[in-house]
């Protein structure tokens, strides 16, 4: 690689990145060359420290670069709830946005057969151990409505109900503030199936 | 900074790349860490450096982490023609469009006397002694068409004509298979002003 210079090596580079073609990546590295070499230089320092040291939590499996992260760490948090997402990005959309007190649990994916993603991938048996071995009363689905998804919240909800937990799923619908006319049928229809009495 | 989670460190850091807010570096974050921890190992290495060693040419100012970058040290080049731009950007846009075989001058900026930028600033005085000193036969122009891309483009080329240089400057008109109605008026009225016979 030696003869590619070290500018193209990294444009290259910046690629890795999702969302950046060529001509953003060679954007990015001008503007860090030209503009911002402190920030470039801490970028790199954190990248290098984040892939290394960045795993998962051994009991709610997002990513952390502790043993345990630190909602499962914080003794404050209501032991009884669990909500069972789909991704790390989901435990910190929902810690933004609500105000839930519980933990989480993260599968890492959804059931999908044909693409080799089992019960075994998702770490459904130490879901398992979590709900039989704690004192959890309530199970929260976050899963997302795709068919994967649904098969997913399908799977839980057996395991979690045949363990004596309380299974809920949250709510699907039109968006606050969105206009009938531009939400997507498949939304509308699963929003008038589900209304409920005011 | 050690009781930020190294993951928010991340996300935080990626954003000093242009372009990039906080969702996307979010998706940027994650998709490394669950995705590609090889392209970010990568990443973070040729970025450190990059910042470190790459600097400007001694020669024609481009960015290059050599002495001097590979085009001027090139033999193979045609030394009587230089075409002067305003950034390393646009020495990488020219050698990737046109056929181009003599050599750069990278301004690094244009003339703006209000925001501090000086003929000092944009090297003037380096292009002068490489306009005496060397076999330049001619000065291509190929800086923007704003104001002070013009007011810099007519500073060299004073400079240039009185030091005996032929100066040209690149064509600037309605886009290849642009239609009309869709080019704006300013470029449209050049155009239209700068019509040659056929």
């Amino acid at each position: 690689m030696s003869d590619v210079p070290l500018l193209q090596q990294l444009i290259d580079a910046l690629r890795c990145l999702p969302g950046v073609g060529p001509k953003s990546a060679t954007r990015m590295a001008f503007h860090v060359l030209e503009r911002d070499r402190e920030g470039g230089r801490r970028l790199a320092q954190v990248l290098a420290s984040a892939v290394e040291r960045i795993g998962h939590c051994s009991r709610c499996r997002t990513l952390t670069e502790h043993e345990v992260c630190r909602l499962c760490a914080n003794p404050q948090r209501d032991r009884s709830v669990l909500c069972v997402v789909e991704n790390p990005t989901d435990v910190m959309a929902l810690e933004q946005a609500t105000g839930f007190s519980g933990l989480y649990f993260v599968l890492g994916g959804r059931l999908s057969p044909l693409d080799g993603v089992g019960p075994g991938e998702l770490g459904m048996e130490q879901l398992r151990q979590r709900l039989t071995g704690e004192e959890v009363k309530e199970v929260i689905l976050a899963t997302t409505t795709t068919v994967e998804g649904e098969a997913t919240a399908h799977y839980v909800a057996q395991m979690a109900g045949s363990l004596g937990c309380a299974v809920t799923r949250i709510a699907h619908g039109v968006p606050l503030g969105g206009e009938l006319e531009y939400v997507d049928s498949g939304t509308l229809a699963h929003a008038f199936a589900g209304r409920h009495r005011v």
